[in-house]
């Protein structure tokens, strides 16, 4: 490593993605650099994608390997909207708050953002906020994103999906899930990747991937393909085309073709668990909400978030109420969590 | 490597991104990969490639690592320009031919393309197509877009991009160099990164790394801070962001801090010549294009072209004159080569 | 008038805008109908125009004649913002709900909607709303949209707007004020319209008329011309430059340039006024807001409401309360508000 | 009037946009303003305008009333076209010289120029530039867009037309014609509009008005509405929706319900012819364009069109050749154009 900028910890809970690539994925990378193949996805590496992807989503799935989170979440949406169209989502979605406004910049879509108290929708807000269909004066809200796991942290049960997506389906709004942790929520829940998605109706998946261990890649994975217009052309004028398509394909074949995704996942969410152990009954500091993935939201004093911040680099949530927010990894070990525990054990002078 | 799709020849010439991972670029990407850094750019590796990029672009100039050429041109263009504004390019430029409307699409960008016989634009043409600046009926033409080494696989010199450079800022309008083979460029030309560039007043530079050995990666460098605005939001805006930034970043340190670049570049340059070389006397075969950097364009007859289409993979480049386009790579080898020119020779009956 | 489509009562209370020309401007339109005059507004129509929009918003004022309002806003918005920018607005703002997404859709701008139970933003809520500055993963919020009046027909005092401006100016937001029916709201408080927007800091106003008696005419007005860029393009490139720019520029001179806005707005507020004591202590029915401008709000019983769309064009507010809207404007006479009390009185069999 | 800005003449020939309105229009105008009527187009005249354009266009046309030709040509197209797609135009076309990049900018349509020497698109053209559909590379070339009459005041035939639609159709492209002058087109011709439009398989047209006499009003007519998608919601968000719509639509039908628009129109080509006779064989002039309509293209030295500039107000057309243009209008009268003829006589110092 060159020079580091700082005297700041090796390992650290800012986000999943300060972690760098599973060693079984780069092997996989490496094992994908042979000769020559085709660019732009006709290549073997990517049929044997579309194999691993149908294993979990269905015979009707398609991936659409691409670069990051924010062109899978603005490629699925633009993919399911014509024009004139809005997309309801919770106001804490990442495709609200952490996109620069891509959606709206990008594909020209108007987003219906609502509150939620846990980051979760539920069908009577959904209903509430369809309204207006075939008024010409309303941008028409024909899709719901939603976000398993949420970015508070928090997991939609697979009945709870259910009853979303089927009472947007009543209404004949499509629905995109931003999976980009999809892989935490399943290991939570203990079921399939697909019983998040497809068997309950989701139209368009966004897949994470970097988050999981990759080097970069996700992909968009269109379930139903009857709602759907235009993916590639719309992947390519995003800007979202990998020319050396293999190698996206090979990391993403490397999560999920076998277990590695769950290990991963099951491992962060685990480490999460037990940051949050070790810290809940440390006088001053608060739990916010629950720990269900793999992210620890809790409120501490200012001197001794302060304090932490002086050796390990995290996000603080919310300056109003002072909640900060930590995450695990797939490579976070039991004594990263036991040492930033003393750490915040330190700092709330315990 | 998973099962081939079709018995087509393990190297090809189809495109220089048909080729893999240079392994010192490979290497790079493994030695970023220790423990955690900060995401999204405040890493040591971006800190180092700054080093690097200013070592060859001079104290002024940034990058902005991205995925991948599209993405590279549209945040070039954006940095460069108003809602109101067009921009001046040759006909057979990328942006206007191969990126599916991207500049358009996501950029509101109106492109002004000029019909050139060899993918150069000249002074003359650049100031006829500037008129109309200050009156609200048309787009204003603000920048020119410049490839260097063109589509069609031609140089301008470095005089000749000193002048066009000229005349384009003495009509005040921006310069952006399309470099994504700026490599080869330099190698053929002999020069330096920075004399096809920053010497001659280019102001923003997409830098290309993909297409001479890189996995996937890419920067919009700019050279004169004084003509952009907005660079962090319009990448990520642009779904250009990489989270993971340490290993695009390293991939291009890799390949632009020693020389690289320019062995991969002239190997492939002196292929492409052998390639012409080999050919050029062959009955039928006309190589319609001087052959100055990786690209070798030529005309032979049509059932000659099918007969090498079931061995190898290429690009019919014009379907109404029959011409055809053969790249080659940073390993391409001399056999490559010579089994290629044996297989030509074969087509044609010779 | 060709055969109407129902037997629907000739004076309604839908809107504002399904009354017609006040004759003083159709008469001004006559007058501006002689000859040749330049279009694109070199006339001396809209020379004088400037005059009469520096007479009520001071020297450094410029009016941009427009169509509509959907494209003074959009235009208005586009002056104040890069691509990457958001805008802070009140849930209820038309922009957010009424222009089928147009600024998002035309102009890549994304809307900050905050809840409100009164249309108004406070400086509390802009500063909440305007945090995450200079981060790139987050939409810029430099500039809040407030309206005057706003759409639930209530009105910001002139203290409550430089308190708002002076908050919104501190945290180095421009403030765009939607002045659709800003004639109503000066009416109602009694002041001038440069009292609600130059004087206290405004930076952008769309100026109404279509609904205060034009055949169809609203204004962009720059008030500080150091925040703008780029106004005629814009007005161009949004479709919003009228060619025969003398008559739009006309209807603005005759409603500006006496008192016929004032007469006019002051006309419809105390028609609105007398609905409200009219319908007021009628049983079952309940007035929801308070009654500023020439809006009434009102829950009354579903079986009423529909007796009275037979009779009546007006809109159902929200479906869910039953909310019903009233509009007055500047042709609705004593007689029309008496018959609909009489009407309204009758539905809910008082 | 106000003052005049300058001792221009009060009759030019600048464009058939600085005339006013024709006073069966002020008239009609005048008579639509009785009491209330639904906006947004739910009132009896925009009913009234739906039987005269299907008594032009056939059973299956309706108009969309809009408020100028920027805003129904980029409409049009919107409705003609998915996000990926690109619009294949003559490069002399309004739509790509004359809307500040309106329909890049708005629209995200990419547009295709071709170069034609006369403003007519051929089918072989045509033919060529649609190449590429189906790559992902490239922006889908799925609409032809074609203007009647010319910007260069030039006719296609109906037997022309029918060609190029046809060949448009075969390829699988859809037709949209711009006809802002579709009336002196259909003048000249000695047919109906339907002639020019339906029967020729048009399928979507802009149809002029403000050019022809209104004082503002356009009209996307969609002849075909198996190929379009969204018209209502595409207007509103464009900022094409007149509220007050009642006084668009009466424009439209003063103007085409009988025969004004062929007799304001065939006046204006005969004036043109007139002016071209004219100045024919004065030494120095050259008129360089057939005179098919109302507009006359004609070099002539230097310092007599500054001569004329000092009197009449028109447009230099093409700085480098010295091409000056001279639109006649519905008022312009035989005394205007001897005039106007004697200024040239005079200028050429004849």
């Amino acid at each position: 490593m060159p020079d580091s900028p700082a005297a700041i910890h090796a390992k650290g809970f800012a986000s999943d993605n300060i972690s760098g690539i599973h060693p079984e994925v780069l092997q996989a990378i490496a094992e994908a650099n042979g000769g020559h193949v085709p660019s732009y996805g006709a290549d073997p590496y990517t049929q044997q994608l579309q194999q691993v992807i149908r294993g979990h989503f269905g015979e009707r799935a398609t991936a659409y390997p691409v670069f990051n989170g924010t062109g899978a979440n603005v490629m699925a949406l633009s993919l399911l909207t014509e024009r004139w169209d809005a997309v309801i989502c919770a106001h804490s979605a990442h495709i609200n708050t952490d996109e620069c406004g891509a959606p709206e910049k990008l594909g020209g879509i108007k987003l219906v953002p609502l509150e939620t108290p846990d980051g979760k929708l539920t069908p009577d807000q959904v209903a509430r906020a369809a309204g207006g269909r075939g008024d010409e004066h309303h941008a028409q809200a024909t899709v719901v994103s939603i976000t398993q796991s949420t970015e508070l942290g928090t997991l939609y049960s697979p009945a709870e999906l259910q009853a979303l997506v089927t009472a947007a389906h009543d209404l004949n709004l499509a629905v995109h899930l931003d999976g980009s942790r999809l892989g935490n929520a399943a290991a939570a829940l203990g079921c399939g990747l697909g019983e998040l998605t497809t068997d309950v109706g989701v139209d368009v998946l966004s897949l994470g991937g970097t988050k999981n261990g990759l080097l970069g890649a996700e992909a968009v994975v269109v379930l139903n393909p009857d709602r759907v217009r235009g993916p590639l052309f719309l992947r390519k004028l995003l800007g979202q085309l990998p020319s050396k398509m293999r190698f996206t394909s090979a990391q993403l074949t490397a999560l999920y073709e076998g277990d590695l995704w769950r290990r991963s996942a099951a491992h962060a969410n685990a480490m999460a668990a037990r940051l949050a152990d070790g810290v809940r009954d440390l006088p001053g500091v608060v739990i916010t909400r629950p720990v269900q993935v793999n992210a620890v939201f809790a409120v501490l004093p200012r001197p001794a978030v302060e304090r932490l911040h002086d050796q390990f680099f995290f996000y603080d949530w919310d300056q109003t109420t002072g909640e900060v927010r930590w995450m695990c990894s797939f490579d976070t070990t039991e004594d990263d969590v036991d040492e930033f525990v003393s750490a915040v054990s330190a700092a709330v002078g315990d």
